[in-house]
């Protein structure tokens, strides 16, 4: 298992810089008088392809020989790190694959041709996923891009991180979702290394608490079938995530899906973003812990915008 | 009648820098696909208070005698402008009172509230409205702030496209949504006299195109009963606003309720962003009549961000 480096995350961010935006950092006066504490959030809702995972998808794809990247990449995601590769893979010029359930919704399937990605459907079953994955590899030759168990992803993301720092002094902490620990080890990776007074926090739905679960147990736990609002937070950590999750973040705390859905309200309301319910766990976890969060300065990472308009959470 | 000039609008600058955001510019490249044209829309969704109007309200605010403002301010309005009224009597410490009818959304009162203004309710007719409006000022001698037909409105309108035509450069056109005339008046103000190169464009509902019909009559014409998603844009013309819409648009386009709500969603899903039904009438206006739009640099003013979300006009 290769650990990535900060030194990874710098090539990472000469690599991806231009494909991506550097995103907005957004405050609110009243989103800091309700919570008591400075919030800082760093907007990857507006990032290219609609999340941060935009990052990670470059790097990796960026990263590829002209000889690999002929043959393309491929994943399984029904999520954003499936539009992601698709993007990155359309501005490389290379083919690009995506597994997902026929379940999976239609918008999720258009996100990634839409960026000129190809969509192979599966059963909605790991058995059936990983054989259609297999035969879609032998075919193809095509390079496999991890969601989040890869190190070329996860230096990918740790670019977010060192973008903030840069846009924002004095951190106390900086709080992102946890899902399979993306997000949170490249954060990880790069605060340890240039930022290390700055906590991590990790904001997980009790209904998908496997994190948590993970971190107090002290080693991984996976759920079985976790059924949460925050859809991009169901899967479970794997080995790489877990070292750096086990290692660097400070606490992983878990909020209600009452409770996402009213902070996702809030922030629609008063930062006028649209964001996904994934991205509203970190608001829900600070104002939940006043003890842990009032007078800090924090950076909260809004990780997504792609939500489906016709399915809001409150209606 | 006093006609504002540019330099009521620099005045008006310098009077409220203190109290609003110069809001950002955001671009979109799919957008620019599907229009045809380089859109650069001005996002006064993230203006104080949630809408360009916090301009206008501020300057009328801060540019009362201390003798006028200890009396406080007060409008009828069931809208934006009330609420940013009271923001920006908040902001000067002073009373603020906003009439409106019984009938109007519990949230638009709270909203006028929550920054401390006092909410007096009259019946929805204008006759009551007039009446209980008298009884205000005659019991406060508050100075009378009308949300569009005030030269210190428009003169705080016309800050917005100062800092638009500073932050992009090469617009060879700006529309925004017209209903009173107030955002268009003050963006005529301003681009007739520093960029009179820009064509102005206004854009409305065809279910609420008195403006419309005022311009192609020459006269200002009122509709009796206008009913559109577009609810900012529901008033009329009054002689002000007429005279700058009349001597400087270049011309009015109006599109039906289905393209509000579709150019609504189109930005919500591509921009990321919570903006009100009537900020998308512009992007419906530019997406229908490619022959005047397509190869232009057009600035969008997107007017405010203050919308039931349990309320959504295509739930």
């Amino acid at each position: 298992m290769y650990i990535p480096t900060l030194e990874d995350m710098r090539t990472a961010r000469a690599r991806v810089t231009p494909h991506i935006h550097v995103t907005p950092v957004l405050t609110s006066r009243m989103l800091d008088e309700v919570s008591g504490a400075e919030l800082f959030f760093k907007c990857e809702n507006f990032q290219k392809a609609g999340a941060f995972k935009a990052r990670g998808a470059s790097n990796a794809v960026f990263g590829l020989s002209d000889e690999q990247a002929a043959r393309g990449v491929a994943t399984h995601s029904s999520g954003n790190h499936g539009t992601c590769l698709s993007y990155a893979a359309k501005q490389r010029g290379i083919p690009c694959t995506v597994v997902m359930p026929h379940t999976a919704p239609q918008a999720k399937k258009d996100a990634v041709m839409g960026y000129g990605g190809r969509v192979v459907e599966c059963e909605p079953s790991t058995s059936s996923r990983e054989a259609v994955f297999a035969e879609v590899v032998a075919e193809t030759g095509a390079e496999f891009v991890h969601p989040y168990n890869d190190h070329r992803v996860i230096a990918g993301q740790a670019t977010c991180s060192a973008e903030l720092i840069e846009q924002v002094d004095g951190l106390d902490a900086v709080i992102a979702p946890i899902g399979g620990g993306g997000m949170v080890s490249g954060t990880c990776l790069t605060l340890s290394g240039l930022a290390p007074q700055i906590k991590i926090y990790a904001a997980e739905p009790e209904q998908a608490d496997d994190a948590y679960r993970s971190f107090k147990a002290g080693h991984i736990i996976a759920d079985d079938a976790p059924n949460t609002v925050a859809d991009g937070l169901k899967v479970p950590l794997k080995d790489l995530t877990w070292h750096f999750v086990q290692k660097h973040v400070t606490d992983i705390l878990t909020v209600s899906e009452e409770e996402i859905v009213e902070a996702m309200k809030l922030i629609w309301r008063r930062l006028k973003i649209v964001m996904e319910p994934s991205s509203a766990v970190p608001l829900a976890t600070i104002l939940k812990n006043p003890k842990i969060f009032t007078g800090k300065r924090v950076g909260v990472i809004v990780t997504g915008g792609n939500v489906d308009l016709d399915k809001l959470p409150w209606n």
